[in-house]
């Protein structure tokens, strides 16, 4: 008699004993995040190489899987929850965050309809508010949850672009209409490559994104963009969205936002600003003002996962015209009618974006929130942001460093300069091998940018358990590394 | 003296032991499932009404935190993952996958590029791999995960957009160009809304998303599809794309795959096939079938997060052109240059969709396969299919239902029709009412659908959970429902 293969869930006895040894795992790895080397050491294909051609037929234990995970995964792993990752943004899954993770995929809801959770709906628009408070928006602010910067932001266009009047183009489209102007937006050329990534997704194409020139802080020039989009519009073209950026990714300036404003408003653009990693800094009472101008604007994204301790992914996606957003978006098919849709007595946030199936989500950032609370939060970036003035000072009083931007949030970018090497091209291959040595330590992992093509390095703190220990060693290896190096000699 | 807030994560004590404690909540949760109504009994805005208008200053105990979460937030979640939940499709969030969601979470990984993380980047393609396998899929197919089919679906049409010879649509957009047709898509009047909300995000507009008629037993009509391609071509349209699906959203009906692929390869369109649900069938050897005629399709969206038992959210899509995704959507900043990339010799999941930061999801699904084995997980979708062809007997043998549509899969489409009621508006009020009367007793949740016009219930089988006595009591109470209707007397 051939096995008959067991139905229904695993064990609960043995979820129950790998989920303690898990959670054991877990409070182990928070407490020592050295352990391992911050940038995984792996070379391509050797995780790959580890892992079975072929998916197995039959079952295997859990302790089989978890064993695997120590041996194989766990040295392909970059640890972005580690105190020294100090690369692109730093992030944290906090502990709150994580435990809210726990209970969302344990609940496994779709937050789709209100129906399909009315407590995950709910929640949303309450955590969702309480943020908009600790940003200092105001109440005509509206939001929605998103995976990330990348969909939020194409939210906003997609608004923007319904929102242009006579040209329906929800319904008729773009193409091949000659009542169809050629569509323009603007950035500067400081802005994240998700916004250029949405004109290209959105069919306005990457001719028609138009980099304004910023200055030498990085900010977009207010007079660039007038002059840009009053020549568009002398040749014809559409300009309908400028996006400001509130720490960009390269050096975290601040765009001009109420100068961009009152152009947005003299040419009717609509105007989206990425706070993805800055704006969060508007919870510090001192550094409220870096979304001044904002309640000016049409749209606004700020990510919780980035600098707000909460686990990847969410993002939050604020407008000023949600009626907007909802007529570029909504479509409701009659198997997802509901009394309760029918009575317009409820939010349902399918509406409100390219996504219908969508996690919970506002769980996590409600349990940040209330476990930190909003003051501990705000001490905890004031924190990463005296660390990040710290560290730009030993840069500047440096001989042999040179900062390359201001720091308005917790991001220091630099370079090793030393007397004498005025060669870009050398110092790029200098500060190349700075970060490579510095990264190969293991105890912290740096990554680059190019201002102005100049090869610069960044330091960007933002785990919550980052502490100055940590900024100085990064410090010390920097000047160590440097001093190793037969160029600098 | 003010009082300095801590910084630094919260105590890892706490967090051992509010961990401790939500593992034993959670193996008791799927232990117990039917201990809560599926449907939450919560009306608009009764939730929100019981938390707090403002976020807290300062910190709150886990304690406090997690009696809320089951006084507030349990009574207001409808619970997905209860054997008894058959509306929309059936999905669970098994314990493998919960526990690897709790790993995902503590890791915190941005599985955006190969160097933020090998081994995130390797395991999804190595668990992709392993997934078309188990699907019957040639080698000639590549895959990236999504969070949904949504972002799938979108992704395909954006590539057969891309894939449009000499338009060169990234680089110039759609709109106010003379040499660019009118774009024309095709769906049947099945087809999932997600694939019109991709052609109204893409600038296609929905106007030319074409849908086609289908069958008597709701399958797209080839010779439907041809003519209407024939007639927007001599009428100027520029057909690209067409979508069929294998299990629609309302009958679960299979489009024939290999007749529209000869239409697609015939007319040059990009053949995108749906088995966001109904594709999962294809690890069951006597259920291949199901995907036949998908070699000639260009893309596939099969979600693991819908019937493969693995926690919101994971998409899997699939395509026999990743060049051409990628020609459509990658974008690399100087601050995401890596050694690795530079050199090809690594896959950066970014470049194949609207996302850049990414979850590493694919743990999940590889805790899910492992823990299951593929024999294990084809013998439950095997047992799912069984007791929908079961409960579909019982609807055939009932002088008062009546079965709508085959059963292909898992999902029951029928209704109450007693003897002499054959007024469709009294049909319908009918079984509305039944649907409302059954949800209303706690132990099941079911939805509704319209076929040609006729409201319909589904019964939707797809949670690990649920047994056949579930589906039994789902049947008795469908009867005692009509049973207790004055309509039906």
């Amino acid at each position: 008699m051939a096995e008959i293969p067991p139905l229904g869930e695993m064990n609960l006895d043995d979820f129950r004993r790998t989920g303690h040894q898990l959670i054991d795992w877990v409070a182990a790895y928070l407490a020592h995040p050295e352990a391992c080397p911050v940038l995984s050491r792996s070379r391509p294909g050797e995780i790959k190489a580890q892992l079975p051609d072929a998916p197995p037929a039959g079952p295997e234990s859990m302790d089989d899987i978890l064993a695997d995970f120590e041996n194989i995964i766990m040295p392909g792993i970059t640890h972005w929850n580690h105190p020294g990752f100090f690369a692109y943004f730093g992030i944290t899954g906090s502990a709150p965050g994580i435990l809210g993770e726990l209970l969302t995929a344990a609940l496994d809801v779709n937050a789709m309809l209100w129906r399909t959770s009315p407590a995950a709906t709910e929640l949303e628009e309450t955590v969702l508010d309480w943020f908009r408070q600790m940003l200092g928006l105001s109440a005509a602010w509206d939001g929605v949850m998103t995976d990330g910067a990348s969909a939020s932001s194409l939210i906003a266009m997609a608004a923007a672009r319904q929102s242009l009047p006579n040209l329906h183009i929800r319904v008729k489209g773009l193409a091949g209409r000659a009542d169809m102007p050629r569509l323009r937006v603007y950035i500067s050329d400081q802005t994240h490559s998700s916004v250029e990534k949405a004109a290209i997704t959105l069919g306005v194409g990457q001719e028609n994104v138009v980099k304004i020139e910023s200055d030498e802080a990085f900010q977009m020039k207010p007079a660039a963009l007038e002059t840009a989009v009053s020549a568009d519009l002398a040749a014809g073209y559409r300009p309908f969205f400028v996006c400001a950026t509130v720490g960009t990714t390269s050096s975290t300036s601040i765009d001009p936002v109420p100068a961009v404003a009152a152009i947005a408003r003299k040419f009717n653009l609509w105007l989206h600003v990425d706070g993805a990693y800055g704006g969060a800094a508007a919870i510090v009472p001192e550094k409220r003002y870096v979304l001044a101008g904002v309640e000016q604007a049409d749209s606004l994204v700020v990510n919780p996962h980035k600098w707000l301790f909460t686990p990847l992914d969410l993002s939050t996606f604020f407008t000023r015209h949600p009626d907007i957003v909802r007529r570029a978006f909504s479509l409701l098919p009659e198997y997802l009618r509901s009394a309760e849709t029918d009575a317009r007595a409820v939010k349902d946030y399918m509406d409100y974006g390219v996504q219908l199936g969508r996690r919970f989500r506002a769980l996590k950032l409600w349990m940040v929130i209330r476990t930190y609370g909003v003051d501990g939060l705000a001490a905890r970036l004031t924190e990463h942001m005296r660390l990040a003035r710290q560290f730009a000072g030993w840069v500047d009083d440096s001989a042999e460093f040179e900062r390359m931007a201001p720091v308005p949030f917790s991001v220091v970018c630099f370079r090793a300069h030393p007397a004498g090497m005025d060669d870009e091209a050398a110092l790029e291959r200098l500060n190349h091998k700075l970060i490579e040595a510095v990264n190969a330590t293991g105890e912290v992992f740096m990554s680059h940018t190019k201002l102005r093509g100049r090869y610069t390095v960044r330091l960007a703190i933002g785990n919550i358990r980052t502490e100055a220990a940590h900024v100085k060693r990064a410090w010390e290896l920097c000047r160590a590394a440097l001093q190793s190096m037969p160029e600098a000699e």
